[in-house]
């Protein structure tokens, strides 16, 4: 079962004119239009990740190329691509700053990725087995640790101080997004601003940053390098929480990861606080002993899907969702008309829409 | 049984003169006298790495007060402090970019630290439990992570370019050298020459980037600077061969860390290189059995300690640190007579010397 699926059930729709099935995937062509506009970027980027992953050391150009094998959509360095070329970043000179910073931001977006399979001890990413689990959680910190040092070489020679001030800042937000998250796992008493901090920080930070140095790169002005910053952070939160409900509501096979990962290690995610919330006395009963004491039982996973669905948790979690995308899409309108702003709306809303 | 009585017993002295008992602790003075003569500059770069420490998660300043309450020697930062102080800096007028940068090197430090001891599944640390056995590994992970973006955001305001080109490629070399010291676990084919590789990057590449830093923050000239980085190099090569042999000679009371974790953990350090290349073929089906098929049972640290005594492998492996040391000391020849200079040809020859 798919969230679009989930959607129409539910009676909303995440399409932006709301007409209903035809649009059960809005936007699923504007990750591809974006994509394939900024396909000759892309190719660049890849190369830059692919160079820099190099290293004297054979286990970290292994463990790099399972990294790119498995591909994921690379949607933070096509932000930083798109952000750059919205503000009219001119290449015919040569330079390829904004791939080169692209590349930073997938590097530490990867880093943050076998870091988080090792704390969370996941046996799948992107439908293939976990780099901690082909290649043991010592590799995962530790080529995580060099993809972030790496990341923090390609800033240096950049050499923007106000690229390096927004990524830097926004890898310290990740981390305490990570921490903030450990903290309020397996604990029902969080609350919404908690959840909605957590998930800035792990996810809207970094995509917030990542289109914030894309407009510095291209030279932007103030109002449009804060508007872009502002369409990156709303675009996170609205990807995060779709992702959260994922976890409940997808397909594994079109996931490619496992299903209830966030149920079985207790993360307390909106689906979850809003099941919690709008629930029976019993359902909270059911919630208490699986997130807050972790007494999980075959069948469990079963009867969570059955309480979330009967609450609508991944409807009220996708309507939040599309409150950001929303805003995000908002934050465009100071941008003249183009293509590549239609595939940045596009693409807000195809975070709310997509199924993996 | 501290190294400096292995000295004495293997005929060797780790002094600069070699005048025997007297000197059987050379440069124990030195290190506490750089300490004390930098003891200004070190409280200012205490509070720094407080101050930088604050987090609005709270599990961040806990995990961070443990670490700061452990101390540890902060030798790292007081290199920076020294390196600057040596090249002339001048604080008159208020600045202390020497202090910002040497609480950045201590945090790239700690987080390699929290790293590490999740990797080694450590369970002290400087005589203290360490953070992953009290936070657990999650934590540490992750508030590595933030010390270590923390870490580019002092850096990114400090704005020197040099600088961050620097202790950048350090991160990254430091990366390398744990992941190489990872593959090259439990294998006793392991040559001099990988290993020298592996503890360079370890720990020798911090030291030289420590150094250098401060060098350029000192406005060092180029043959300054590379004397200084030179120094910095061979200063951590003594000191990780000392630390190596530590984990085999020292008294563990003294030492605040178990005594034989290199050994329980398969490390291939010089103590069991130099104990295989010279025992007998019964030795080697030893080593082969405890380090190679990580075939470990009661007693087989005491016999390994022994066998390593019987070749004198605790010897061959100071001496190389003395070697190293001797030529950190050469390093400082360029730089004009003055106490700091003293102070750190001490704490060359302390790096042989220590007991911890």
């Amino acid at each position: 079962m798919g969230v679009a699926v989930s959607l129409t059930e539910s009676g909303r729709t995440t399409s932006q004119d709301g007409s209903g099935v035809s649009v059960t995937k809005p936007g699923e062509a504007g990750l591809k239009g974006l994509a394939d506009y900024l396909a000759s970027d892309m190719q660049a980027c890849n190369r830059v990740i692919v160079e820099r992953m190099q290293s004297s050391v054979p286990l970290i150009p292994q463990l790099a190329a399972h990294l790119v094998a498995a591909g994921g959509k690379r949607l933070r360095p096509l932000l930083t691509l798109a952000a750059a070329r919205l503000c009219g970043y001119d290449t015919r000179d040569g330079q390829l700053r904004h791939v080169e910073i692209a590349a930073c931001v997938e590097f530490i977006h990867t880093a943050t990725l076998l870091h988080d399979d090792v704390v969370d001890e996941s046996q799948l990413r992107r439908g293939l087995a976990s780099a901690n689990a082909i290649f043991g959680n010592k590799a995962s910190v530790l080529v995580g640790d060099f993809l972030f040092a790496r990341s923090f070489q390609i800033l240096t020679a950049d050499a923007s101080l106000d690229v390096m001030a927004i990524l830097s800042a926004a890898s310290a937000t990740l981390a305490e997004g990570e921490v903030m998250q450990m903290t309020t796992q397996n604990d029902l008493s969080t609350s919404v601003e908690q959840y909605l901090q957590v998930i800035y920080g792990k996810t809207a930070a970094l995509f917030a940053a990542a289109c914030e140095a894309g407009a510095v790169i291209g030279e932007a002005s103030a109002e449009q390098r804060e508007a872009l910053r502002v369409y990156g952070a709303n675009l996170g939160m609205a990807f995060q929480l779709v992702d959260d409900a994922l976890d409940y509501a997808a397909d594994q096979a079109v996931l490619g990861k496992e299903v209830g990962d966030d149920f079985r290690e207790g993360k307390v995610t909106l689906p979850v606080l809003a099941a919690y919330e709008h629930g029976s006395e019993e359902d909270r009963v059911f919630w208490r002993r699986v997130i807050e004491d972790s007494e999980q039982q075959d069948g469990d996973l079963a009867a969570a899907l059955e309480r979330i669905a009967a609450t609508d948790a991944i409807g009220i979690t996708l309507a939040r969702a599309e409150d950001y995308a929303a805003k995000a899409r908002e934050a465009l309108d100071l941008f003249r008309q183009s293509e590549l702003k239609d595939l940045l709306r596009d693409t807000a809303s195809y975070s709310v829409s997509r199924e993996r």
